[in-house]
This record gives structure tokens, sequence and C-alpha cells, in this order.
């Protein structure tokens, strides 16, 4: 009998602290030793002049998430997993949603059934869209201790967002729960305002998206939202940062010594409202919120990113299609941007991208490549497993062609999707084989884990150290008590 | 017959721009010289060894205007402008509110009845409570174009407080007919959330009305304020600026461009927190809003002041009684905060405290106090013959002995309250005689004018030079239209 | 016999906080009187339609001082005071220089001299060169008590910049006897790295000259100073703030509560370095330090002289000629940046120049222009009968015709230079006549006044209210003694 | 044959990006495997309820260095090597210095010689005193190839410090050679002031040193470096980041893209000027420069730590003795401050007294512990086998004991010092034992390596990926030559 289930053989380790040649060995599905020359394994890989990287952390997708309106969710689950691991990623988090007057712990019930179909590993935040001080009692709790750490908050979308009282609400639960709560950021009533101006005007194309939504009122309401965060003392994230000025409010209150994490995507990174402006009716595969911003908004990114400003990089996966009656062509080639549906995916392309933009460019380096995608989520989420390639760990990771050139097509990236808004875009560097928990998903562009091989994660409350919070008052209104400083 | 009505001699006048000793003649109400040894006037005052100051302008003064609630203004405009002129201040800008589906145009020919008891000249501001779209089309255009050329809008108190869709709507109006918005920038509903959790925590004396809005409520709205402004790129003016992180918030927003003035109020500069922890019930006193901060917060309101972030200092007359049914007191000496009216008196004492504090503590220049009393405010607010002492001006004045140790106590504020926040406190300099288009209105602390000698100002269009503003898309919401740049 | 020598008529009054119609009356060199309708003068000037705004002051020109090397000063006083009264100015201050081991008493007596030739007023600062511990306690005090309240220093340029050592005893007898220090700030070794490496590798036309003192150079040493001035808590002017990088270390000096004052030039508002790279060796023309820069560091020079962190603008001028053995042209048209005197005039163009640039464009107003080019150098450095229209002060004045179009040539510039790098440049607005203490000095565009009709200006200490002053330590270097807080 | 020379079994392994329980194989000095129940090795260490933890890594030691003056460094290499593997590190950067006229080739040799007694692995930086045009391209050029990839110089310090022409010249060395330079950036003439003039006022206690060097002293020359490093586009690491002024002007710099690192000591982030004025002469022990600043600077330092801002955390250790001709008492009890030599030990203390205050106490997590005085200091210095626990790095680690009470006692740091300054602190955690390549070095707080144990560490270039660099110019004046932007 092999003295292991695995054994990668002479594959170069990358984590978020070093980078060295080693063979890893499996046992169970964990990682149970790292060295040279390990013994045997039931099965073998050679990894030979390849990457091995912890597989990545996507803590920001929306999978087979029942939306309301004429658009659906283009993935399953099976297809959504598929899509992740054949981009390197080995987790996902998705979003159980609450509509206005439902049950949040029937909606996290019905969407642990949807999930059961993934091929890898998987948590889920809770939205909540109707936060009643009842919800906040007497459901979140339990759900809270079962493993879903993390509410979720939208202050846009109608049907979605929530009043600041509502959040304040919310923020407090987090508090007493210790349960990060992540957050759209933007000022609906300053979106509507210029929504309504821009449709009296006759501004409607795929590109008048972007002028519907400038960077401030995603910047205004990053301010505000650090403000409750700092009026309770709780932590957030602030999700999809898209530019300088949101990222100069999240480090303003990062250095206020606040407790502000913030990601952005690669959308973020490599997309501009150019693209919003591509012939015809192009523009719409890039639309999404917030909107895509400028050149210097993507140096101020990726800037925040080798600083730390920016914690890490999800995906925001939100599958609309563009074709069909759920797609962004729902209403016809010459629909306002005000009724297209909103959201791209990414899950396929999430890691690809960032390597090569990031790391084959050299404004990364490898190991900051591993925190962004995959230590860092992992450590601020509570999946106490996975992240990093390490004794005890999860055998989660994918081997790479850190030279390979590719060309994306929408076919590589085995979501459900009739289009990528990266289509055609030049990288270097692809995941020729992906492992969870030692098996492989996706080897060579091909799915090989069944529907279903993934398993739920509930999770530990975030070990971060945070800064020690500030004090507005000598109280803190959540715990009703006087602050103790 | 005296080539004069009037002359004040050998006084030393006070600009904003210099100080020299020089006669004034006066005929008409009207300055028509200056000058050394003037002909003779009808009425000639030795102003030797004294200052003779432009009167001031008290831009935020809330005089006889009712008030939902037991709470009443103490002040009649009878009352409200004599004591207005007891301390210097020759013209006062008060505010005609509107109530949620009232009528604007109603309220303020009421409240130019109220106002023609006055002894000194007046303008209004009108309060929008309920700016629904067809208020702001039919009946704000003509009464901006009557000369009350300011909006004035809330962004908390429940009663007043508009939603910031509303609050879009006005700053478009402000655009639109080139009416400056004024606002009062507090998060209501975090205020609401800290005073439930003060409440619950049994927390509800005086002092713990500063714990219920910290001044995170108030940075927190100043900087959203600003976007919304920037998004419309129409200037605003921002009240009671109240500390430093509310300073920061402006200045901020000044440096990028935006057309953004900031006022101040006297209790920022020499209130604190302390004082609303004043033995027994006496801490009432000082219940206003934002709330009084701390030492340091004055020491950045000052440098403010003298580097110009903050443009004029106003009274925020809020003339609540301390005993009555409609008093501090209403609900007896155990109170709790929440339900004790806010608002202090401070028309007759906003001049001499600043003179005191600022000049005779060597923390400004008497340019500076002029500038900042006067000048500053009546060019802000287009009120064109006010605010200084140059030829053509109104002949509006106070003359002061600048050196005089003064007690202050209420009886000399000439108001119709039973109190001062400033009882006791120790100055030097009080103006000994004001005058209003020649004539005089308060001299040696009495009463001179009769009701009804002030006039209604109709105001200009501010003639600020603004910053070129910014264009965070080539699209200007309100215009509907491509901006230019 | 006449009320008055002298009435101007019907004009439109401008000063640093009003604009108003009226006559002024002269009598002596003074002004008696403002009003309307003014009694007769024995000379009297119709100013109907004109604008008739203060004698500028030019608080930074040099005019016939020696300099050392091939290049002269192009002009005597008698040429630059006229100069300086065609653009509207009526006082400059100019520099007594003291070189190496030499006598600073003898300087000053041998520039009292020249100076003696000037139409219009003048003052001096001192500039050391060799500010010896002897120098500081032996001459410097008498002559400052004679009323040369500034001590200018350089720290660049060979044979005029002192060590950092230097510069704190400079500051320090600042302190100790009540002169403002004046700095050019650059940073010296780094200019000198540059330009030995641009002369290594053969780049040295007249657009490399910006390139061997690109904005860090500045920035570097205005920090620098600033830090110095807060060592030994005393006020000092940072001279020629020349774009956006030096003025944010001026405004965060200035938000820290140092007492830091600054000025620009004209030429940093309307030149760039595109101008250092016209065809030919025109590019000589705009060699001066700190270098022009480009059109953002503009609109950031701007909006510093709107908030009020830029004080005054002057002219630095330095007249260097284009032809002849000591012009920009003495080694040649081939010569290398290295060798090309440094230096433009300036004198006649900065009124105009800012007036057409700042108010007829609607960047600053009428009072701001005012201010910044009479009001405020008068105040801060205690020229206390100037910058102003009031009662007792000088009759200086210009009359503008405001709406003028001008078109600038070296001969309007009654200077005695060969070009300025204004020619050719378009502007609106022109002083028709300017007056000194009642007498014109340059009426339609010809010179009236004799030479020496100029007096000099001894000069009172500054009357600024300075900020309070950091202390970074219980104990100020200069006055040996703890500080008390 | 045991599979390993050694294993470490059951320990808590941290390293930057994650901690876990494994064994630890070691085979010819080199980590070869981690894993869960390793096979066996010829010697064994159970490391149950112990944490395994990278040797630290010590990028700032004066050790054995010859030092102008009646002082001598108290440690030879066999000492100092034995105090630093008491607390935990198992490399040091000492520093070969030139002083002026040298050849720094016959020094760097002579420190080899020293070095060779070192009981742990090492490395020198270079110590620039006369960086002459002639020594950089001579001498500098082989020494770096040879692995001394970093060149140190001093801005203050009679003796040591150079010129910023001679810093430029360095820092162009430092970009022509891949070399990074350190730089202790005090403003010396700034210094040298304020002790002149505290030396006349009789100020001259130890309490006084802090005085005589504020805070600005440094923050204007870090300021000044950054500035300079800008205009060569080259990388520095400032030394010794004191507190909050300082580590503000760091986060400029590398928020601008400059390739600025910095550290700090423990000492800033413990100690403060309230030890300088311990009674007698105590406060002598507490000399250092910079000097110790105060508790809302290390509070600000703890942040700057937690955001990345500072990098590492090094010793300083500057062995200076209390008692002795050579030591702080060498002028007597009563010496002034002037007179007391700087420095103090620091190799022992680092790790311990980092890892109570900042882990044990919840400033700082496990990770970063190992970041800033292992991982980040081996790779900013090219030590690319050092810094963590990894496969193919070396054996070097040390097993903590983590909730061992501690008082500190000086006999505990086996140091050649007869005190410290944390002598009676009291902490939590200690090193029980060090290994350097698989061997002891300290066991049980006895030295078990024999001198010369260690072994030099050629480095290589400095892999950090850096921003892009600000191009102020077009021109980068090392190269010669216009940059490709």
């Amino acid at each position: 009998m092999a003295e292991f289930d695995l054994v990668i053989r002479n594959g170069t380790i990358g984590t978020a602290s070093a980078v060295f040649a080693a063979d890893i060995g499996v046992k169970d599905g964990r990682i149970v030793a790292i060295g040279e020359k390990l013994g045997g394994g039931d099965e073998e890989i050679d990894a030979t002049g390849r990457l091995v990287l912890p597989g990545g952390v996507d803590s920001h997708t929306h999978i087979d998430e029942p939306r309301p309106g004429p658009t659906v969710n283009a993935d399953s689950f099976a297809s959504g997993s598929a899509s992740a691991a054949a981009g390197g990623t080995t987790t996902v988090i998705g979003f159980a949603r609450q509509g206005r007057g439902e049950s949040l712990t029937q909606r996290v019930a019905e969407h642990h059934e949807r999930a059961r179909r993934s091929r890898i590993d998987y948590s889920f935040h809770m939205i909540l869209t109707d936060p009643t001080a009842k919800m906040l009692a007497e459901e979140v709790p339990a759900l809270v201790e079962a493993g879903h750490r993390s509410l979720k908050i939208f202050l846009t979308y109608d049907g979605a967002r929530i009043t600041d009282t509502e959040a304040l609400r919310v923020l407090a639960a987090g508090r007493k729960l210790g349960a990060l709560v992540c957050i759209h950021a933007e000022h609906h009533e300053l979106i509507d305002f210029y929504k309504t101006a821009l449709v009296e005007a006759g501004l409607t194309l795929p590109k008048h998206h972007a002028w519907s939504k400038p960077m401030l009122v995603e910047s205004e309401c990053v301010h505000r939202v650090c403000k409750m965060a700092e009026a309770l003392d709780t932590p957030i994230q602030v999700f999809h940062v898209s530019g300088a000025e949101a990222a100069e409010e999240i480090e303003r209150a990062q250095k206020k010594g606040l407790k502000v994490w913030a990601e952005t995507c690669p959308q973020y990174l490599v997309l501009t409202t150019d693209d919003l402006d591509r012939p015809g009716f192009e523009g719409a595969k890039f639309i999404f919120s917030p909107a895509a911003r400028t050149g210097a908004d993507q140096d101020v990114l990726w800037d925040a990113i080798r600083r730390g400003i920016i914690f890490n990089v999800s995906s925001d996966h939100a599958p609309t299609r563009y074709e069909g009656a759920d797609g962004k062509l729902a209403f016809g080639p010459d629909a306002p941007f005000t009724k297209v549906p909103n959201g791209i995916p990414g899950l396929a392309t999430r890691m690809p991208i960032l390597f090569s933009e990031g790391v084959v460019k050299g404004r990364i380096d490898l190991q900051t490549f591993v925190a962004i995608t995959a230590t860092n989520p992992a450590k601020l989420f509570g999946l106490t497993t996975k992240g990093t390639i390490a004794i005890g760990y999860d055998a989660d990771f994918a081997i790479w062609d850190a030279g390979k050139p590719v060309t994306i097509t929408n076919d590589m990236l085995l979501h459900d999707n009739d289009h990528s808004p990266y289509e055609g875009m030049a990288i270097t560097g692809w995941p020729e084989a992906t492992y969870v928990r030692g098996k492989p998903v996706v080897v060579g562009g091909k799915v090989v884990a069944p529907e279903g091989y993934g398993a739920f994660l509930p999770r530990a409350p975030y070990p971060l150290i945070a800064p020690r919070g500030v004090f507005p008052t000598p109280f803190n209104p959540v715990d009703g008590v006087l602050v103790d400083r």
C-alpha cells in the first residue's frame, strides 16, 4: 500500500509566504506531507516545470441564486463549480438570499439544496433584504452558529436595498454574533436621479450605464458605511471597490483604525468605461455594478493591492446570459441600459486574469497573488482548512502552466453562459488541473468530478486581528454599556 | 442745513481689508462719505477711542418661527431684532418654513407678516420640508425671484428632514434658479439608533445628548451632501460645522474644487461637552444640534476660520426658554434628553463673544472678525448693500468699546428668553450703539428704534467666484445636457 | 482754494472687501475723503466707467541689483519703477544683497543710493549670503530696526546659497528681531546632480532647464524649510511656489498650524514647460527658477489663491536681457541651458496678466485680485500706509480700463529690457494712469513722474495673526527657555 | 539509518501565511520534509505544546563594529550571535564600515575576519562614509557582486554622515548595481542647533537628548531621502522609523508609488521619552537615535505594522555598555547627554518583546509576527534560504514556549553587556531552543554551538515587486537616458 493517496511530484509550490520546490503528499483529502522525494502515492502526478498553487477561494459569487425579474442566473452549482475549478478555484462562497417578508432559514435551506450539485466546496453569505428585529433575533443567530458567518446587505437595487436604519441593525447583529457584514455600497437615490435625467435626455446606450453611477455614488456610500461601522465598532468588508475614490475612503478608514476590509474584482483591473462603448449592443456585456472605471483607477487598484488596502480579489460572478429572454438582450438590442440585466460571469477567469496581469506583468509577486486569491479570503471568512498549502489543510490546489499563452474563449470556461466579457483576451498562464480534497475536479479543461462532490463548509468566526477600534462616544450602542477604554 | 444727516466722528473704522481713523457721513440712510474732518451732520456722534464696525449679518437665525411640538420660539421679531442689535448685528436672515403638505408661498407670506415687527433689516431662507416636484416648479421660482434666494433643508429631525432624493431635487432647483442651498447635515438614522440604545441603557441625562450624536453623525452627512452637490455641480452652504472631523470633510471638498461653503457658530468655539454635564438640569441649557464638542475641536475651528475653510459665523439662534411649559423644563427636571427641546439663544452674544475670544485673545485679527461676521455672509447671501463700511452701502454699523470688561447677564441681551448659556461669561468689548440705515436701534443697552423699523431685503444671486466644479460624468443631471468642459 | 489737491471722480473703487462707486479726495499725498460728490480738487480726474484700484505692491523684485557673473540687471530704479507703474504697481520691495565676506550695512547703504532714482515708493529685503553670527549680532539688528524688516535667503545658486545651519541662524535672527524670513527653496545638490547628468547626456537645450529642476527639488525644500521654521516657531514666506506639489507642502504646513506664508508669480500661472521648447533659442526667454510647470499645476495654483493658501502674487522681476554680452544670448544661441542667465522681466505685466487671467476669466473676483496684488503683501511686509484705498492711506492707485483689449508688446512695458516673455499675449484690461501719493507717475503709457520721486518705506513688524505654533519640544532653541504652552 | 538528521515532532508551526501542526524533517541542514508522523531522525525533539517559528532575521545590528571615539561595541560576534540566538534570531546582518579615506574592500575583509566567530549565519551591509566616485566605481561593484547587496548611509553623526550630493551618488550606485540603500535619516544641522541651544541653556540631562532631536528632525529627513529616491527611481529602506510623523512620510511616499520600505525597532514600540527621565543617570540607558517618542507614536507604529507601511522590525543593536571607560558612564554620571554614547543592546530581546507586546496582547497575529521578524527582512535583503519554514530552506527555527511568563534579566541575554534597557520587564513567551541549519545554537538558555559555526550569506538582489516608480522628468539622471514610460 502506498504511503499516500496522491503525490504531486516536483512542482514549484507557491504560498503567500514562500515559493519552493517540493512534493506534496495527500491522504484522506488532506495535505499530510510536503517534502523532497516523498514516498509513493496511489496516484502520482508529475508537476515538473509547473506551479502548484493553493486552490482559489472566491468569496463573492452568485450561483444559482433566484433573482426577481426576467433574468436568471445562468449557472447551476454544477456548471458554476466546474467553471470555478477550470480557473483554479476550489472554494466558492455564494449567497442565500432572503426576499422581503421571507424566512431566511427557509431560503438558506433551499440554497443548501441547490448547492448539493457543486463539484467544489462551498459556503454561503446570507443576504438580508428584510432585516427585521425579529428576524435578527430569532433566525439569524442559529444560522450564524451553523457556520453561515457573514451577512450581506445591499444599499442599492430596488427589491434588495435596505435603509441605513436596517443596515445599522444588521451591523449590530454582526457585532453581537461575530458575523462579518459585507456591503454593496452605492448611493441609491443618486443613481436613480442620474438614471431619470439620462432617460429624459435620451442618453440610454450601454455606455450611459457608467454615467448613471459615476465613482462618487460609490465613494459616498463607502464613506457612509465606514462611519456606521465606526459607530458600532464592528468589522465590515466593502465589496467590489472599483477605483481610486472608493479606495481612498477605504484607506482613510483603515488609517483611522476602523475594522474595514475591502475586495476588488478582475473586471475593475482590466475593463474600462470604453468597453461599455463597444459597437452595437456589445457594450451590454460590460454592464455590471459598480461600473467599470478608467485606466488611472486601475493603477490605483493595483497599488492598493500591493499596499494591502485591498485584501482579496473575488469574481462577483453574476452570470447573466447575453442572448435569450432572460439575457442582456431580453428587451432587444435597443433597450435602454436601465433595462439591461446587470452582471457578468467571472468564476473561471478570475485567477488566470490576475495571474497574467498581475504576476506575469510584474505588478505583484506570486506570494501576493496567492494571498489575494486564496489565503486572505480564507482567513477573513473563517475557512480554516482552505487557502494555503500546509500540513492539515485540505488538499485543494491547482497545477498551473505558468507560461502557457492562452486566448480566452467562452467554451474554456465550462460555465453555462453564452459569452464572456473577456472573450478574445490574450493572457499567459492557465491551470492544467484542479484538485479538491485530493481529487481532480477539472483536468486538461475537462470536468472529471461528479456533481455533488463539493461539500458545505461551515465557517469559523473570522480570526483576524483588527485594529483596536475608534470610540466616538464612551458608549457602544450595540452592547448598551460603557466602553472600557 | 447740515451736509449730512449723521456724522460719526473720530472713530477707528474696521473693514475686512483695513483699519483706519475717519469720520463717516450718512445721508438718507446710506454712507455717502468717509473722510477726515467731514462737514457737519444734523446728528453727530463722537466715536473717539471707539471702533466703528460694519453692522453684523447673522445669516442663520430662528426668530418667531412656528415649530411643531410643545416648544415655541421665545422671540418675536421685535425682541429678536433688539437682541441682535444689542450685540452689533444689523441684519438677520431668518427662516420661512414649509410644513409637509403646505404651500411655501403662504408660509413665506405669513413670515413676512411676523417679520414686520423687526427693528433691523431682515431676509429669509426658505425651509423646504416637502419639496415636491410641483412645489419646486410652481412656487419656488417666483419666491426666489422675489429675493428669497436660499433654500434650507434638514437631513435630520422628524417632521423636518427630507430624504436624499428630495435633497437632490432641492439641489437641482438651487442650480436652476441660482439659489444657494443651506443644509443641516446629520445622519438621522444613526442618531436614532444611538438614542434608542441610550434610552434602553438608561443613559438619558443632558450630557448623553452629545453621546447620541457624536461627531461622526455630522462628518458622515457633510461628506454625503458634498457628494450630492458635486454630482449636480451646485453650490451649498453647510450649516453649523461643529468640529474637526466635519471641518476636515469641508476642507476635502473645497480642495477638490467643489462649491462648498461652511459656517460655524460661537457655541462651537466656546462651549464643550463638559457644559452638558453641569450640575442638576443645568446641562439642558446646552442642548443644541450638532452637539458641543471638545477643546481640540475648538482649536481646529479657529484654524479653519483663519485658513478660510469656514467662511462665516452665525448664531443659529434657536431661542428655547428654560422655564415654562414650552421650555427646556417642559417635561420636568428629570426628563430624558430626548424630550428636551433643542436650541439656544445667541443673537446678542454672537459678535461680542467672537470679538473677545477671537480678536482680543489674538486668534484672529479685526479684519477677519469683520469678514466672518458681516462682509462674508453679506456677500454669500447676496445682501449687496450690507456687510461693510463703504460708499453707497447702508449706514449699518456698531460703535464698539473694544476694551470694556463685560460679564454677560441675561438682561443685557434684550431678548425674550429667561436665560443665556453664556450667563456669567467674562468677555472684553461690547457695542455701545448700533445703527441701521443711519438710525440708532440700540444705544447704551436700550432699544431706541420702534418695532417695524426694519425692512425686508430681497437678495441678489450670490456673486461669489466658485471653483470651476468637478464633473464626475460628461453629463449634468440637472441641465440634462452634456457638459462643455 | 480747492478742498482737495486731487479728486478722482465717478470711478468704481475696488478694495479687498468691497466694490463701490465713489469719488476719492486726496490732500498732501494721502487719501482724506471717499464719498459721493466730493468737493473740488486742484486737479480733477474723471474716472467714469473706470476701475480705481489700490496701487499694487510687488514684494519680490530684483531691480538694479548687482549680481555676480556676466549678467546684469537690465533695469535701473528709474526704468524699473516706471515699468512697475505702467502696470499699476506703486510700491516695490527690492533686495539689498550681501556677498560673502561683505558688510550688509554697506550694501544696504549702496542700495539706498541706487534706489534714489525710483519714481515710486520702495523698500528692501536684505539678502544674506554670509550670515555669520557676528553679522547677525552686529549689523542686522540695526538694519531691521531701520525698517528693513525681512531677510531673504537662498538655498540654491552657487555664490548665493547658504547651508541649513546658516539658514537656522537666519531664522533665529528673524524670530529674535521680528523680521520675516523669505526663502528661495530648491534642493541645490539635486539640481546639480540633474545638471551634470543632463550635460553628460548631451541634453542641454533650454527645455532641459525644466528637466534639471523638476517639481520635487522644490517640494523637498519647501518641506525642509517649513520644518526648520517649525523648530524655531518663526514665520517665513516661501517665495515663488510654482505648482501642485510645492503648494501641497505649504498647505500641510499651514494645516499643521505653522507660520508659513507663500507667494506665487504670474509666470507660474500662465507659462508652462512647453514655452521652454519654443523654436530655436526662444525657449531661453522662459528660463527662470523654479522652472515653469504644467497646466494642471496652474489649476492647482489658482485654487490655492482662491483658497488662501497662496497669500500674494509678486513678479520675481529678474530682468535679464535677451541680446547682448550680458543677456540670455551671452554664450551664443547654442549655449547649454546651464550657462543661460536665469530670470525674466515682469514688473509691468504682473497686475494686467492677473487681472485678465484671473478677474476677466472668472477665476477670482476683483476683491481677491486686490488682496493678492496689494493688500496682502502690504500687510505681510508691514507697509502700513499702502495696499488699500482707505482714509489716511497713501494716495496710491491705478485707474484701470477694465475692458480694454490689449496685446502685450515690449515697448508698453517701459522697462529697459529688449523683450518680454509675454510678447504678443492678448489680455483684457490695462491701467490708464497710476498715482503715487497723489501724483501721476505713468499716464496713458507715458512716464510723467521724475526720477527720484519715489521714497524709501521703512517697514513695521508684520502685524499678521499667526497660528499659535507647534512646539516639537518643551524648548525653543532660539529663546533658550522653556515654552510656556 | 534514520530518514532525517533531525525531526522536530508535534510542534505548531507558524509561517507568514499559516499556523498548523506538523513535524519537520531536516537533512544536511535543510528542511526536507514537513508532515504528519514523519519518519525517524537521528535526533528527535518533542515540540508538543510549543510553537516552531522560523529563525528570526535581524537586518540591522551593530556587532563588533569598530567605532571612533571612546565607546566600543560591547559584543564580539561570538557573544552577539549567542544573544541573537537566545532570542530566536538565526541570521544577523551587520555592518562593514568604511571610514573617511579608507578602502571599503579592506574594511569588508576585516569584518569578515571578525565575523568568523559567529555562531549563527550573517551577512553585511556596507556603510559608506566616504562615497567618492572612485570608490563607487572601483570597489563597490565587486563587493556587491560578492553578495554585500546593500549600502548604508548616515545623514547625521559627525564622522559618519555624508552630504546630500554624496547620498545621491550612493543612491545612483544602488540603482546601477541592484543594491538596496539603507538610510539613517535625521536632519544633522537641526540636531546640532538644538544641542548647542540646550547646552547653552544648561539643559543637558539624559532626557534632553530627546529634546535635541524631536520627531521633526527625522520626518524632515525621511521626506528628503524619499524625494532623492524618487528622483533616481531607486529603492531604499528607511531605518528605525520612530513614530507618527516619520511613518506619515513613509506612507505618503508609498502612496505616491515610490520604492520605499521602512523598518522600526522594539525600542520605539515599548519605550518612551519618560524612560529618559528615570532617576539619576538611569536615563542614559535609553539614549539612542532616533530618540524614544510617546505612547501615541507607539499606537501609530503598531497600526503601521498591521497596515504594511512598516515592513520589518530590527533591533538596531548598538551595544554600548553602561559602566566603564567605554560605556554610557564614560564621562561620569553628570555628563551632558551630548557626551553619552548612543545605542542600546537589543539582539536577544527583539523577538520576545514583539511576541509578547504584539501577539500575546492581540495587536498582531502570529503570521504578521513571523513576517516582520523573519520572512520580510529575508525577502527584502535577498536571503533566499532564510525567513520561513518551507522545503529547501535552511533549517533555522526557534521552539517557543508561547505562554511562559518571563521577567527579563540581563544574564538571560547572553550578550557581553552589563545591562539591558528592558531589565525587569515582564513578558510572555520565550524561545526554548534555537536551531541554525539543523544544529542547536542556544538551548534552555545555554549556548551550545561553537564560535564559528555561523556562515557568511552572500545575498541575492532583492526580489521584491516594487511600484512602477514616479518619473518627475522624462529623464533618469542615473541611466542618463530618456525613460520609456
